[in-house]
């Protein structure tokens, strides 16, 4: 048995502020423009769709550190900090010289990360006396962490839910539903956007894109109901920084700086969550070492390491902004993985900017790779990742298995941005040989680029 | 919303011992007993089914403190102090003037309390050369705890899941076999006793004393294999309260002390181990208030409030010792509610003697008054209880709705053991209004007890 060590936070030592790196990048991302006139947007022009406060942070690359809000600041206290644990199970199990680190977000009461930013969401949506607020969910772990918030702030919740995951994973539809959400599977026939995409083709299985349309349409089209996101938008990673403000922290207690940070990909936003405050070092010259970031995206929905940086929709109806992004094309549906939350064809923008700018790094996954290595992590720590996180593991694993055969002892950091347990059944699948990779061809690519 | 409030202890004050009541008892449970002599056991006796030193452990009832060992109390340090949390949702939801606190042991990686035994037991057997380990379980929280705890120190795991919740909830089955755990429903062709019980009931749907029945046999048949418990017995009791010895600090760093300590029950583990280092102040003459312990047990599976108290075998075949306890008959088949952990005839001793010496309370529950509990908790707190924790939950609301009658500020202190997330299929049933009430006359109990 290998000795387990994790580091904790005081209460005073959980951040009063978010790091917003859109201050301090020197190439700022492209504004996202509006579809119609092709112009640079406002914050103004987002009101209709976000809350205020929220629109304005989206487009901020001015103020480097933006207040968390008392009240939100107290909720996170309910579960924050999160441990950050040597993964010294999982050094043993792989024979690395390599000291593995991972930040534990699966501790929240969701289960994920997403609940950091859903918090946030539900209170402006609240303070400026919203009574709806609306998303898209795949996995569910973004629901159930804004039903969660919604059902805290006395708000009612809809949520779209990625149909092949409202199928695939029917407990967290029932978590949902606990907190009193109501959840729709999407694409569905209550909104223009879900009809459409249903006509064109009927046995659609749904993708973040499609239910973000619905959820779009369905608040700009109610009274006194606002949209929320639980990635890719700039905002979103913004609340997420308090995975990487407080992991600074508790690294410096365990007395190590991190040679690479490696996070899973969907949207970005666990991945900046972790990676952007420790890039920041970057920008005030304090450094200590030329840190890798690595986002660990899955094979079968590679828009980082194969996709285009372009301007794109965000969803795939064409409701939202363009935006200036890496992207497989809005209309892409990627295969049906187990890790839901990664099924989405575009990344943020300030990620994209960064991946542009080679500041950061991408790896691409297959399936039974992420379950092997989540696998082992499980057997190895006793907790069983989200098939999002698995991704994560897995990068983790190359690169520990890279410093076995160097000799190095290089200090990794990964994001377990969640636990499986609402997974079993992918895990189930995993054990019984019954789950494939999915594989992309270029032309593939190439014509789902051009639709 | 309302404010969250936890307390966490610093590492250096997780407990160095184990408190063992039967030392301070005034009346010490009476002896197990060698059922083919009816002479008191030794430990000796009880070497060929468990651990030494856990044989030891069971029969103590001189040494108050039992030392934790280094490497168990490294592991306890991976997720201990679990949180302690002022429900202040729940108050607020309840309207009642009552401060209720939880102690969460939903956090441990296994989402439940019964990790805090796994450790030690796997522990003692690899210590004692030990190579297979053996238990049974129910719905599946100590069976995934133990199988962690086996992988921890690489023994092989064999577990027994009661039919039902093996059908019921399949996905605790899949984490069990993710830690590489062997799992059989129960009862199986596989054993002597499992096939006596098939034969004589062909659609016998199992229950925690026909699983214990298998493991038993299989631990005695097996060279180099042990059987582990994970409820009942009371070095289980005994390693349980490092839940009681945090909760005891937390309370005191809250400023308060509980005028009630409530948890669920089926065999008693969880509900001594928060209970039984309060009680600890009555003996030392420290206590600074009455507090009452009220043991919350299914109406379906009442051994406690309509149960008798005598000697009778801890399993369904009569594999074992006989055990001075509170009882609905060695035979006896509870219905298939959900909370599959409290589905278990008897009492363990410690707890009975307490009860027969009015140290102590119970309460019953019905199946949907703990869902209806479970899901105000869950939307008032934002963590789904397993369906055996939301008992403990409406007997705390039983008494928080007290005070809101009598304007008193009563202190409640009950024990989540554990998180729900793995039972989201009865919650789903619960909310569609498929769960049922199980009632039992006095006829079926007094039928039971002459069985």
């Amino acid at each position: 048995m290998s000795q387990k060590k994790r580091y904790l936070l005081d209460e005073e030592q959980i951040p009063r502020y978010w790091y917003n790196i859109q201050a301090d990048m020197t190439t700022k991302p492209m504004p996202p423009l509006n579809p119609a006139t092709h112009q640079p947007l406002t914050p103004e022009d987002l009101y209709p769709i976000f809350a205020k406060e929220l629109c304005r942070q989206e487009l901020n690359q001015t103020d480097r550190w933006i207040e968390i809000p008392d009240a939100v600041r107290e909720m996170y206290k309910y579960y924050r900090s999160t441990p950050l644990v040597r993964a010294t199970g999982l050094e043993k199990a792989l024979g690395t010289p390599a000291h593995i680190y991972f930040k534990n977000e699966s501790v929240s009461p969701m289960g994920s990360h997403k609940l950091n930013s859903a918090i946030p969401q539900a209170y402006y949506c609240k303070e400026e006396g919203v009574t709806n607020i609306t998303t898209e969910t795949g996995a569910g772990q973004w629901g159930a962490s804004l039903a969660y918030a919604a059902s805290l702030f006395g708000l009612e919740a809809a949520v779209y839910q990625v149909k092949i995951s409202y199928e695939q994973k029917p407990y967290r539809r029932s978590i949902m539903q606990t907190f009193g959400a109501q959840v729709t599977p999407s694409p569905s026939m209550s909104t223009r956007a879900g009809k459409d995409i249903l006509t064109a083709h009927p046995h659609h299985q749904g993708s973040l894109g499609t239910a973000i349309s619905e959820a779009v349409e369905l608040a700009m089209t109610t009274p006194n109901c606002k949209y929320t996101l639980g990635s890719v938008l700039s905002h979103v990673s913004l609340h997420q920084t308090v995975i990487g403000l407080e992991a600074e922290k508790q690294m410096e207690m365990a007395g190590e700086y991190p040679d690479i940070v490696i996070a899973c990909f969907g949207g970005g936003s666990n991945f900046g969550g972790l990676a952007f405050p420790f890039m920041r070092h970057r920008y005030e010259g304090t450094a200590p070492k030329a840190t890798r970031f690595i986002a660990a995206e899955p094979a079968s929905c590679p828009k980082l390491t194969r996709g285009e940086f372009r301007y794109d929709f965000g969803d795939e109806a064409g409701l939202t902004p363009l935006l200036p992004m890496f992207t497989l094309g809005h209309n892409f549906t990627p295969a049906n993985i187990h890790a839901g939350g990664l099924r989405y064809h575009g990344a943020g923008v300030i990620v994209s900017q960064l991946l542009k700018d080679k500041l950061m790094e991408a790896v691409d996954i297959d399936q039974l790779e992420s379950f092997a290595a989540g696998t082992l992590f499980a057997r190895a720590e006793g907790i069983i990742p989200a098939p999002e996180s698995c991704h994560a593991i897995a990068a983790t694993i190359k690169e520990a298995q890279k410093c076995k055969e160097t000799g190095e002892k290089k200090v990794i950091l990964f994001n377990l941005s969640g636990h499986g347990l609402i997974d079993m059944s992918a895990y189930d699948q995993y054990l019984a040989g019954n789950l494939v990779n999915y594989t992309l061809s270029d032309d593939d690519i190439r014509k789902s680029l051009k639709d």
